[in-house]
């Protein structure tokens, strides 16, 4: 049983912002996430994008501040914001940092433990949370999924790992070689123990695998301070695409910040990109 | 010495979204405020739209949740966002309670000990910062002023005893007769004393003052709590310009509650109807 309840609920655009939260078997813990519904959500289905949040945030953070509702209600979509870890639990060093534990789920499924007990948010993503928003909601199709930092990387692992379950990618200042820079290596290796697991969740290497080539848009910001100190890397994923023959298109923003002005700025062109291949 | 310091600054479609704070000889505290400068005020002078915030805002409120750069970007409007009291002081029961005091200065100049000291909203709303922006900032012109809820009531109240500097008002779900209601009444009561001295900040007598009509749109969201708890009145500002033949265009917003998914949603055409009264 999913308990599945409605926590809040605004109007937006003449659709409805809402937040729900529910049992999830995939982390043995209660999970909230964000949808946003269309007014044309009330006529009948509609495609769904999956957005995946960055480091410290909740499902709020894109909801309240991406502004994304105006776009998604222009062109019909349905916006799941889950939240990007377990919470309520208290495993030893969860809370100590904001770039590990709490907040910072990776969108890996943990084989290490403590974190193989709760933190399995690639099932949680991928699998559980689809059913549920299928089995609920007026959604129809594949889905597009994206995300910024953190939840880019989400994004472009989630999509490329699963290439049929998904139209299209796109990212926002993704975590791009996460084995090769601080916030990865950290998180990997608590989540997934020896070096050698990293590939399965590291953009670059999954991109060169074979399957299908999924559009991916990804814009960057110059001016992100997280880029200038060596977490993103997106020239490491741009390589190696190159190196595959994998198009993906790579915007360098110029001035542009690691910010949700940043994001606000982009997420229309985003939803745009998505509509074009949901349909 | 205003001592004006940039504290952030993120580039937003195109412009820039900054806080800046100061000393302040009205409030005789530190201020901050946002001020979202277009992409067109690089090339010279553009007009100016003063947005008050609600109970319990900073500055921030307005800049992370309303959406409102995108418009602004479009308009070549500058967007200034004050803070909504003074800051940093501790005066008895200063912080005590979220609809008083701190985060709560309701746009008046207090006249009672010991708020006289520091809450001197309306001077630094509509005297010290206007020109502290006009030293400093490429504005032309007059400008226009808008709000919600706490600072819905500061739009209409500064902007009708202020009609000269002013081109237009707009206001989201606006303390309408605070004299009338338990916030109005509170705030009122100990700001500024004996009922008596309430009128002057009243937009329901302000409107039957003599004057020019000044163009005056409101939103309200027929799902507000605040509404339906009798707090906002807003059909006895409509009788009262009713009263005086002042034209004002009050819109109830089906479904709508008094959220920042409210305002987002309307904020683009709140700020059309500006650029088209400040040009």
């Amino acid at each position: 049983m999913a308990n599945l309840e409605r926590v809040s609920r605004n109007k937006s655009f003449g659709g409805w912002q809402e937040v729900w939260k529910h049992d999830s078997s995939a982390t043995n813990t209660s999970m909230q996430f964000g949808v946003y519904l269309p007014p044309q959500a009330e006529q009948g289905p509609c495609s769904v994008v999956y957005w995946l949040s960055g480091l410290t945030c909740t499902e709020q953070n894109f909801i309240t501040k991406a502004a994304a509702q105006q776009a998604a209600a222009e062109l019909g979509l349905i916006v799941i914001a889950p939240d990007t870890s377990p919470r309520g639990t208290d495993l030893p060093g969860e809370h100590d940092h904001w770039d590990f534990g709490s907040g910072a789920g990776f969108y890996v499924d943990a084989t290490e433990k403590p974190w193989s007990a709760h933190y399995r948010m690639d099932t949680y993503i991928t699998r559980e949370l689809p059913a549920l928003i299928q089995a609920h909601f007026p959604v129809q199709g594949k889905a597009a999924i994206m995300g910024h930092s953190m939840g880019g990387h989400g994004a472009l692992v989630l999509g490329l790992r699963n290439r049929d379950q998904y139209t299209s990618i796109s990212a926002f200042a993704p975590i791009s070689a996460p084995s090769e820079c601080p916030w990865g290596k950290k998180a990997l290796g608590h989540y997934l123990g020896e070096t050698e697991n990293w590939a399965a969740y590291d953009a670059q290497f999954l991109i060169q695998q074979e399957g299908k080539h999924l559009p991916v848009l990804i814009d960057q910001g110059s001016e992100d301070n997280f880029l200038k100190d060596g977490q993103l890397l997106p020239e490491k994923l741009q390589a190696a695409a190159e190196a595959s023959n994998y198009t993906l298109s790579l915007r360098y923003q110029e001035g542009y910040d690691h910010s949700f002005y940043f994001i606000s700025t982009f997420i229309a062109e985003h939803l745009r990109f998505h509509a074009q291949h949901l349909q």
